[in-house]
């Protein structure tokens, strides 16, 4: 039995995007799990013995913890690679482990500067210094995934949705919480509105209770 | 053939023992690249046009770069699966890039707010506030290292060195940089002799021509 630990919103999407996508083409389900990460469940002692970094998501196999994002997806990938979660070819998939680490260590950190600066500093101005300095940053860094997905045709792998696709959906929504128009990533947003509607995201979206437009004017 | 982009003492030497444990197991060797990080050689044109991110390391196979140590060392395991840098059983595999991912995307982030504080905000005094919340951050993420290490027998994953050896090492050796005497961590400190005493990691230190030791009393 697979069950996912997610927060509505969180990086957690991706895993649980494809488990929705492994689902969708294996027609092996999982059990959703839902922390509400607002109220602080993800510090729950029962949680943190699975995940003592009290983060979503955890994913657990009979009864067995496994973290990180990057660890889940591989596992993942490895065992439904009828799936296509990530590229089978050698090098090829050596060079989505490195986007996707990248995506994980460098623009997903970026974006936690903006929304959890306690978590690495003290102090309301450093913190605002840490948000400002961090929004910026995070709009250059989606600027370089608008590279990679202007090609995209009509996912990131080709013809079927991938960890990646499931990525580059999180952090253009989360971009919007950071100040971002995502108008001013035009090949950007229009590719994350067809990875939104393929079935196994939608239905992820759907139970997490999320939209993709997260932006107000200020 | 192999090339490795490396700056001495940095996190490039993961991978650079990594593939000195390769030649050491299979006899096949590879071409060492220094860059002085020092000088700046990572942001000249020719290498940002090898890893845009001017960043080592970068692993370059038959003129192809590879950048990120997480992808790298995914693929270097996956071509020399005799070498064992990585577990090869599945869930032992999967729960081996969990603590990869977090050493890579948590610890090593943490000391690179110490060492280089400019990359996340402006301003001395932030500047300041950050290395201080580091550092005491990364000596709570070594704790965490030191007891995973204190089953090691004689190294992480038994006999033969691997990835995270090699990491561990590295997390440990920063910590005197950010102040934190290692003998502190005795048992950490303990396992990362033995680790440093192993040929293959002798022979990549003596090429960096770094030292274990890094801490000055204050």
């Amino acid at each position: 039995m697979i069950e996912l630990y997610y927060g509505p919103g969180a990086c957690s999407f991706v895993p649980h995007a494809a488990l929705e996508t492994i689902k969708a083409a294996t027609g092996e389900d999982f059990v959703p799990r839902m922390l509400k990460l607002h109220k602080g469940e993800q510090r729950a002692p029962e949680y943190l013995a699975l995940n003592p970094n009290g983060q979503v998501p955890t994913l657990v196999v009979d009864g067995k913890p496994l973290t990180q994002i990057v660890a889940i997806c591989d596992y993942l990938d490895r065992r439904y690679p009828q799936v296509g979660l990530l590229p089978a070819e050698s090098w090829a998939r050596a060079q989505a482990m490195s986007q996707l680490a990248w995506m994980n260590n460098t623009v997903h950190t970026t974006f936690t500067h903006f929304f959890k600066p306690e978590n690495f500093a003290e102090g309301e101005a450093v913190h605002a210094e840490l948000k400002r300095f961090a929004a910026a940053l995070y709009r250059t860094q989606l600027e370089r995934i608008q590279g990679w997905v202007s090609s995209a045709d009509p996912y990131w792998f080709g013809r079927r949705p991938a960890i990646h696709d499931f990525y580059a959906l999180t952090l253009l929504r989360w971009s919007g919480f950071a100040g971002i128009d995502p108008d001013s990533l035009p090949v950007y947003k229009a590719y994350v509105d067809r990875v939104a509607a393929h079935p196994a995201v939608a239905a992820a979206m759907a139970r997490e209770g999320i939209k993709l437009a997260t932006f107000r004017k200020a």
